[in-house]
């Protein structure tokens, strides 16, 4: 958050509010560690529940923090709607370790579709390893959009 | 599957013990429910903690299922270890309904890289609607391979 | 062409008119041989200048036809402006033989972004093979945008 | 390249004799600029026949840059031979200048999949523009691979 940027704080209260009422985010028990303008930043803790047969991360798990957070990030630019329109994601290394992080930065802020850069951390023993990296287009709606969908996510 | 395909079900029940064995797949309550060479297809029945904000399902969902549905498609080709390098997922529309269906084929089998494509339905009062496509490229497996890395996803 | 479709006339003729402006369409001799509402195929014969150092097609040339069949498919739709925003282009094959056609086939149109599937195939000897397949996000104009902006690719 | 990598050597001038072959590197007139392990930098000035209708560069020569440089990238990694196995690239804004630079850079080098990161850059008045950023899944062939795919792109 930029230093002083006093409206950012309705935006950030707004997007935290929304997003607390995602279900998916409780059963996965992801939460929002860093919002700013142009960036979010989502955690999740190792439990069994989210892994795959050989004890890593599910790559669903990754596919949806970046889902998610990659929309976050484009919705806090001006506050306005953001839909995930489409990502790319690419598996770069087993997500081995206690914790799952995925940082999604806002590439170029469009009136109509923002692109939105994500990578996906693993920490094992306090060290991050970059276990994937995504590309997002999200379609930003007009203020005057139906309210159903003017949320991130 | 191929009838009189007799080799095919040792690795139907190799890649459904596999996916069984899968923490993630529990906990959002998907299953499959087709499986052939080179076909899979995945479901789950809608439920609070599957859906975003607005009530629908959660675009991280879409997104778990088809980072499942792709690898375990590409892992039936001749039963080998298969993991996903990358995805790309375009929504359509918002996921309404009861169910979650994504179906995934194989386009192109190849020997280090296959090609699949899926293709996620929103299940409404019994009519699918189109809600996301997507195209992937799975890394395929030597049998010699490490055993931690043999498997679908 | 829908038959009877009296509106789209005048769509295809603007859109003909505005890819006859492109300069890389003459320097790589590719033409359309079909448009209509959603669809659209282009096409290039072989010739030196188009290959790479084995004698195949480069996969530049099909990713050049991939970027404009998806906007040019996206703007028959209702013959507003059209921008790509984003595509993907898994190759399949080796593009060996001596014609390329691109088919770009709207996937679903939308008010801002339209999703545009296209597949590549290589023509040896009258037999068509599958040597790519994309999908593209379009972003779509307002008729109110800037002129410099207002058609496809 | 890094300092003494007297290794690397060989491998640059099998790269650019390779490259040199590429009859649509001529037609486009593409060069490259920087060539380094894990490091490509392909660059094309500007000329009427690489233009769309408004006078920008067509999105197909962004698409040529990203496809060719960071194969090219790849294939710097070991020297092996290296085939584009899919990319994703998204436009950010229109590449209005006298120049058309693409940087490709390896995020991850694997056995059998790469993944390398492209950005393209329009150079108007001595001052790059940010016009579009890609993501790249380079195949990576064994030396015992047939020789007729044994080269980038």
């Amino acid at each position: 958050m930029i230093a002083g940027d006093q409206d950012f704080a309705p935006i950030a209260h707004h997007v935290r509010e929304q997003v607390g009422k995602q279900g998916f985010m409780h059963l996965v028990g992801a939460e929002i560690i860093e919002l700013a303008r142009g960036v979010c930043v989502l955690s999740v803790a190792r439990k069994p529940e989210l892994l795959q047969q050989h004890g890593f991360f599910h790559g669903g798990v990754s596919a949806f923090l970046v889902d998610n957070a990659t929309t976050i990030a484009a919705g806090t630019a001006r506050g306005q709607g953001a839909l995930t329109a489409e990502f790319k994601l690419n598996f770069l290394a087993p997500a081995v370790g206690e914790r799952l992080i995925c940082r999604a930065k806002v590439v170029k802020s469009g009136r109509t579709v923002s692109v939105v850069a994500a990578d996906v951390f693993c920490v094992q023993d306090g060290v991050e390893k970059h276990t994937a990296t995504a590309l997002a287009s999200i379609a930003m709606l007009d203020q005057a959009s139906a309210p159903k969908a003017k949320s991130p996510a």
